[in-house]
């Protein structure tokens, strides 16, 4: 790119398989003079920088916020208030703190208090990722055709908002807009209930006696295998994500637990058609994702 | 193959996603002189016959498996006890009667009666597939590295057993035996739980209103499309394995709905230790189905 990047210093928290994945975009495009990362884990900073996927790294989020134009959060949602906290004194004027978390609403009750004067938040969520964890794991082709969402709250900087937009289309994604509430709501279907089940089915096999457990893996190319996929996530940001999204995952799950319970009874009861109308129905929406290219 | 086939005429009643995986890949491998199909869908059983998996086609089982010395059922289960009522007559002695499908004691139960003195019942799973339909979608690298458990009946005959072994170990895959009453327990955890559970949390998501459904699809690569790719598959088949294996079914998805009432308890008290710990032995069978190599 002959252009001056679009931002000073990017300062990553937490350089786990979003964070390094948007570091080799954001190198890939040019799009930040210096790539800096924080990250509590002082190996995984230390394989960042060896990596070279970011030219500087601390274990300290103040000195990588110190000075940087754009802030990416990219760390479990329960540690956004304590990072914002440390961060606060050391932020510019005028910089940009983001992020890339799964819960918008609880996000910026959590980091908003902690920011000061003339800093702007841009709560976003890039909705892609991978089961797997840690800088290794990142990939800059992660974003390409998916969407991102950002939920500026009211009276938010539009130059800010328009600039954390640029730098995920840059990676290739398209970008939304939408209420916070909403995103919450959303996400608590296509993703946290999803999660939420596949953690249980197999939590349900985890338990079964070792005997049949082996089986259970044995045969799981039968469909369990596509479970245990989602549920080798990484069990702190999905703790954070239930913990802080907890309204709207309970009212899905609330809705779930109603529908498996009739499809219990039709199997108990041997209505047939029920379930042949049930299993046609959901084949519409399957069209549906293929269509939209999300497949 | 210079050597003579193991078959000189197999028949293959129902040529769907299974049936046709099966005739590419004895052709492919010589392993039968003539290889009939006969499917209820005439327009299948003329494609299997136009795009050359098969030698013949045909409507009528009983046409097909006359003379056969292997007939392959590879209809939805529910139609097991007419097809075998169909053919019986139709079969010469010493033929061997097997079968591809998800449930076995009620498959044992729908097609013995029906068949002639003589005639070996073989009852047989190929633990592979994809959610696809139809004898387009069919392909002969469905079956290597995957297993394919037989359950014979006591007082099977062992040469019969044994040749259909050969036949899916011909066909890349790996052959073992179960007591038919096992077979179906492990399967209603490996594969018709998470079919049920696929099915019911696509279903709920297709009663939302239409712009809450719409976001659903759009936004479905964070975790929900896998849900709609398993809710994808075909509702007969699906239907015929709920009502032929309840008992098995209903046990599982009585401790998967424990299970999931725990930890719904668990996010409403805010319990994170309790989803941290179940998140993380979650992993372990993640690990274990990647060393197997079913992932």
């Amino acid at each position: 790119m002959t252009a001056s990047p679009a931002f000073e210093r990017l300062a990553i928290v937490g350089i786990g398989l979003i964070g390094s994945s948007l570091a080799r975009a954001v190198r890939a495009e040019g799009l930040a003079r210096t790539i800096v990362c924080a990250d509590a884990n002082a190996d995984h900073a230390a394989r960042a920088k060896a990596i070279g996927i970011v030219d500087e790294a601390t274990t300290d989020p103040a000195e990588a916020a110190a000075g940087a134009d754009l802030v990416m959060l990219c760390v479990p949602i329960g540690a956004y208030a304590d990072v914002a906290r440390t961060i606060g004194p050391a932020l510019k004027p005028g910089a940009i703190v983001t992020d890339v978390g799964s819960v918008k609403q609880a996000v910026i009750d959590a980091v908003a208090p902690h920011l000061p004067e003339g800093v702007h938040l841009v709560p976003g969520h890039p909705v892609a990722g991978t089961e797997k964890s840690g800088p290794d794991a990142g990939f800059a082709a992660l974003f390409p055709g998916r969407w991102c969402i950002l939920t500026p709250v009211p009276g938010a900087d539009e130059g800010a908002t328009r600039k954390v937009a640029d730098l995920w289309r840059a990676c290739g994604m398209t970008v939304e807009r939408m209420d916070p509430g909403h995103h919450d709501r959303v996400l608590a279907i296509t993703s946290h209930l999803p999660h939420l089940i596949a953690y249980t089915i197999v939590g349900t096999a985890t338990d079964l006696e070792e005997h049949l457990r082996q089986e259970v893996i044995k045969y799981s190319a039968s469909g369990f295998r596509d479970f245990t996929r989602i549920a080798g996530s990484d069990p702190t940001m999905w703790r954070d994500v239930f913990l802080n999204n907890r309204e709207a995952v309970l009212d899905c799950l609330q809705r779930f637990t109603e529908d498996l319970t009739a499809l219990q009874r039709s199997i108990r009861r041997g209505e047939g058609d029920a379930l042949f109308d049930l299993f046609t129905r959901t084949r519409e929406i399957r069209k549906g994702v293929l269509d939209a290219r999300q497949a």
